[in-house]
């Protein structure tokens, strides 16, 4: 049997999705929930590997048992086992060929800028200030670039031999700037995003209302394919994982 | 010259407004910083003394000196010296007879509660998770009784020898129960609150639809005016201070 599991994490306290040196990965933590609560060791495959300090609502992932699971019950135990900051929402039996990185169709990722001159207390750890002022007509028309289909390579901090390195095209669907309290969050929707690439295109897309990389020079730094050409990276703590699409995999 | 402060702080870290033994007082802090900015010991009167773990939107305060003061920058130092769950969020030259707690018409407070069976991780330390069901028209119901002039004796944890317990008649004017994703909000308004008061009369609302307490019963509790015959103090995680309103006191 296999299980789809649908889960929200603060990544405020973690190194990442997967294990990385001197810190406690999110994946780790719930492999062991599942080790205690199922008595054997299951393997847990992650649709999106989310950087140290980024946040999901609405993260999945699978792992097969052979048996059959009352997912209310096993939600209840693994809740029970886990930190506070890490919850499990849903857990439902899929079909056998549902993967959940492979068989994603898209995925959408917010990124919160603060742009007020005093920030929210209560949004300090997920949202980034921003600390120049940014023309948000003028943001969304820069964002607009980066829809569509396009070699991303220049977005992506992923070394060249890595082998979505090695595929850098991908199609963004849809970046919108939409307002909320105390500043703007950028929408984005796409079929999948390499390593950082949420975070460099919102960096560049700052450091473009800065002033300090021209609109015009946007066509130039995608077709030179260079990551040093384009803007910072912005940090993790303004990124989400909202919500990614599946075909229907359940069993009914 | 008098200046009016107007504050944010998530409560989580610290001990309350008010210094307390062996805990961080908020109060203590923004004096602290105050001292450093304007180079004098410069005592703060808060409107609302919020206790440990109590959050705040907007928070009232003032303090004299002797000087005019640019209030965006002084705003600006002392955010500098503040941690990040403590922001100064606006301040204002006011008439020499404000006082942040006399000259208060009305206080709002919304207490949030969370009724889902998987708490969500961003709001884990903002809102107070309930593990029975609860009817969301007969908590409303419930919850009217409390509107009104009355004598709230049975809902303070005040002495009875503190000035308030004297005086423990108190005029709540709105109590508002609001669905929001993941639960309700009781929205308190009134012209004054007594110690632990919206923390007492929610957590007999959770009694009453725990069916711990009897709603008919709740005319013999306000008449015995005991604190033991009403329901549990509900936890401080969930109450925020929304709002204080004022007579305009402004300097134009």
């Amino acid at each position: 049997m296999k299980y789809k599991l649908t889960l929200a994490y603060d990544g405020t306290r973690y190194g990442g999705w997967q294990a990385q040196t001197n810190t406690t990965a999110i994946q780790t933590l719930i492999e062991q929930s599942l080790k205690t609560a199922l008595r054997q060791n299951t393997p847990l495959i992650g649709a999106s590997r989310t950087d140290a300090g980024v946040h999901a609502l609405a993260q999945v992932a699978h792992f097969s048992f052979e048996k059959r699971i009352d997912p209310l019950r096993l939600r209840a135990s693994l809740n029970g086992l886990l930190p506070p900051d890490i919850r499990i929402r849903e857990i439902e039996p899929v079909d056998i060929d549902f993967h959940a990185r492979y068989s994603a169709l898209s995925k959408e990722y917010h990124y919160h800028l603060h742009l007020d001159r005093v920030i929210n207390p209560f949004k300090r750890l997920y949202t980034t200030p921003v600390y120049h002022p940014v023309d948000i007509p003028f943001l969304t028309k820069a964002a607009q670039n980066f829809i569509g289909t396009h070699n991303f390579t220049s977005f992506t901090n992923e070394a060249h031999q890595d082998s979505t390195a090695r595929h850098p095209i991908r199609t963004i669907s849809r970046l919108d700037v939409v307002l909320e309290p105390g500043g703007v969050r950028l929408e984005f929707e796409g079929n999948g995003f390499l390593y950082k690439m949420v975070r460099n295109i919102t960096g560049t897309l700052l450091d473009i209302t800065a002033g300090k990389i021209s609109l015009s020079d946007l066509p130039k730094i995608f077709a030179e394919k260079d990551r040093k050409k384009a803007g910072k990276t912005a940090p993790a703590q303004g990124l989400f994982l909202i919500k990614i699409r599946y075909e229907k995999f359940n069993i009914n």
